[in-house]
């Protein structure tokens, strides 16, 4: 692999920054900002089908509160994220986790992500070719206020086995984001939506603990759709894009990004939990198999716990228009989950590729 | 076939209405509303690719008197159509018509279509297993306004054969929308549009009712494209989405949403008809065969009537600026129509899809 | 080939123009004028994932002087060339080459673009079944200035080979657009914009005339992607989007738009030349090879010169803010660039497919 790094070439095209080149508090601004418009919104809905009322009618939104119809929050990830891309895992050789996402502020179109990172965390690994980075990455909004923000770890290949190891750093990461630092948007009022408007009668108060929801559709994935969502994202991770490439890799063909595979499990979602159309935090998420074109994509979610959200105010006291469930999605490929294919014993079943873990807010009655 | 109707999920995800789900009067609101936007008509014009002059310039649509660029008409039917999908047809065994489609309202963007059914009509077919269920569809603008409306007919299955049938009620159906019901958008002037805008001198003096026109060129349909339309629409009727069940199906694949086949004839049509730019009625519409990603898609158009449009005052009077024309736009896959491939004796041409019956409204001079 | 031509469907629908449709001084005026908005912009960057950062933040462009994000050059461009398409070269058997390519005012969502062209040259060639056509195209915005122009010529059928030559006229063009010529917009600062937004501290002073850049990615191109961007420009060029015919033709597939090309290397570039976000002029291009869906697109730069920008005013003074590099970007198919693929004796590398030669604008320090 003799790509880049020739003479002069090297000083000005990047071919990614290897494990050396991070050191820990160190920060990288990702350029550039991306301001964010209608024409994002409906490639997002013509990509996935994602039929939420609160990102679909404006009507909605704004007796809500919003003042336009806000971007769906997953759009809003992996904008952050795909920027985050060429600083952080143009080569990684794995994305091995993300934890904590936050997700706050509601965005509307006409506003601007502003991207950076910062390491907190370096461990090189026992081979001496490969290091696992922290970061954390948030971004902002035109008013400085954070709409998004994450962890996450990648595997990097270090430049040379032979330079010195960096003082080991793992960040604590919790495994849940704590119910009492749930965030539902100030100003904005769920309660009670129209039934007939967001598809359903369904509030926080239906769903217990423990239910199991099969989703039922699926998707088929066309390299098109998906490149074209990445690119979207401005995420330039080389796997998605460069069949010449891959098709001498490991798979032969293109990988899709994985958050691309959230979006579709997330629109499939719909079609049982309607009226969870705000996501909070994720509190985690396995991307357990490679997806590619062809593949068609299936999921089903179980409730896995249900929680009061507190006011923005910091006084104890909780909001009555809304609550949170904590959801884990299970996304398949080539298999309806009319039987809920889990894992067992440690070991997934072979055709589950996603399992998600995160937080939505949906209405009270 | 088990996928769905497992336990507590039943009771969440929707599996569709059966025919025993469907009563006489009875009135679906299709959720959510869907506020569209300057996105929804770039990917329409990508997608597509209609050069309809109206559609693709602000100052003349300004000049004639519009506030903005509208939407196509027939993107806007396709919302109202999309929209329906997942209460009526859902378990529909086949779309089997519609008619009386009414588009009235210019629809800019920022608007919100508010899309209702009504049952009509039921009959339950001899065999026991199925019905027909008709229903009227109505899509109103956030003025409550109808912007577009029509009347369709589906084949749905029995949930159980054992179920006794409902009364009998069949609509009565115009296979025409009369001439003197035609509305051409109020405080709109058609008159005499600059040539060199709108690609051509020709008005709707210029057409005689048995003229034919081939439309010359050809659209080669990919997966990608047809199923990023149709999600747009919100329309979620699963042939056209999920290969891993198709391959499995009559056809081995996915079938390409009728509405998209319409929209690709559409925007073929502008060779010979550029000044058509308006839609004000959809007589009815036959799609003859499936339609496959691969297929090349070629289209003619015959003059089957034309007439004078009244005022909407509601005096008999009729406008000037703008006249009827009935068309006949009949779409074949893979075959050039040189040679108007058409029916004989009952029979269409095997390459024929799709025979469109509807009325435009042109400019007089 | 007897497609059209039939009956009354001469009159109405147009098979283009043949070279005896030509003459000298001839203006067209191509329909339809095209409204830009963000929906364009939104499917520009999901179809080529361009980054520069004066396209992607509204922020930045606003404390440069703009008065919103402006549309990438090359979509401005694109929707100029498709215009004419129609007009010009339906007919064509080839585009031969394009020169003297001005790209002046930024252009931002909402505006029209109105594309006329005039014949400003005419040759019949020695087989007497072809001619060369020179046109001069240029786009208006609604303030009837200049956004684009440009000479473009191509090899057009012969209605009749026995229709006498029309008198032999051959503009003279120059190879490049002279640097005393280039325009910046007027009321745009590029000074020193934030090496954290834009990419990097790269500016107009770190290039040195001779210096190669490998941009490094590459990029596999899907038969939707280039059909929707090519339909998005209004370019009815048959090649692209009709596989029945194509199949029967000289590579049995449907052949990408050149312009796409172009688009794509340019967004490669990024990587290497993240500053140089404005095209003011392109000298010519050639269109090496032809390339097809499956293809992956690399390509590399060579700085061929550097200059100062003239001031607006017609001063003879320089602008400090910014300066002009004279660009040769060369792309190929299946092929990385490491080695900077290029023509030897004469002969390109039989994996290029492009040879543009440009000037961009960038930042001074």
């Amino acid at each position: 692999m003799t790509i880049g790094g020739k003479g002069v070439t090297a000083v000005k095209a990047s071919t990614g920054n290897f494990f050396e080149d991070f050191a820990l508090r160190q920060r990288f601004v990702h350029a550039p900002p991306r301001t964010l418009t209608v024409g994002d919104a409906a490639l997002y809905k013509a990509i996935y089908g994602a039929r939420f009322a609160l990102q679909s009618s404006e009507p909605l939104a704004c007796a809500m509160g919003h003042k336009t119809t806000p971007f769906d929050d997953l759009l809003v990830f992996h904008m952050a994220f795909g920027a985050s891309v060429g600083d952080i895992s143009l080569n990684a050789v794995a994305n091995l986790g993300y934890a904590q996402v936050r997700l706050g502020k509601p965005l509307y179109p006409g506003a601007t992500l502003s991207t950076s990172s910062e390491v907190i965390g370096l461990k090189e690994n026992s081979d001496g070719k490969t290091g696992t980075v922290y970061v954390r990455t948030e971004a902002l909004d035109g008013m400085d206020d954070e709409v998004v923000s994450f962890v996450r770890w990648v595997m990097v290949r270090k430049r040379d086995a032979a330079s010195p190891p960096p003082q080991t750093t793992v960040p604590e990461l919790q495994s849940v984001v704590s119910p009492a630092s749930l965030v539902a948007p100030d100003g904005i009022d769920f309660k009670s939506p129209p039934p007939h408007e967001v598809g359903g009668a369904l509030t926080w108060e239906d769903y217990e603990i423990g239910e199991k929801i099969d989703h039922i559709d699926g998707t088929t994935i066309e390299d098109a759709e998906h490149m074209m969502a990445t690119r979207l994202y401005h995420n330039t991770a080389r796997v998605h894009f460069n069949q010449f490439s891959e098709k001498q890799g490991r798979f032969g063909k293109r990988i899709v990004y994985g958050g691309h595979v959230i979006s579709i499990a997330r629109a499939l979602s719909y079609n049982g939990l309607p009226t969870a159309f705000s996501i909070c935090a994720i509190n985690g998420g396995r991307h357990v198999g490679p997806v590619f074109a062809g593949d068609t994509i299936f999921a089903w979610t179980e409730i896995l716990d249900k929680t009061t959200v507190p006011k923005a105010s910091g006084l104890i006291m909780d909001r009555h228009d809304c609550g949170a469930l904590r959801l884990r999605t299970v996304a398949t490929k080539n298999l309806p989950c009319g039987d809920f294919p889990d894992r067992k014993d440690g070991a997934y079943n072979e055709n589950v590729v996603l399992d998600l873990d995160y937080w939505a807010i949906l209405p009270r009655r």
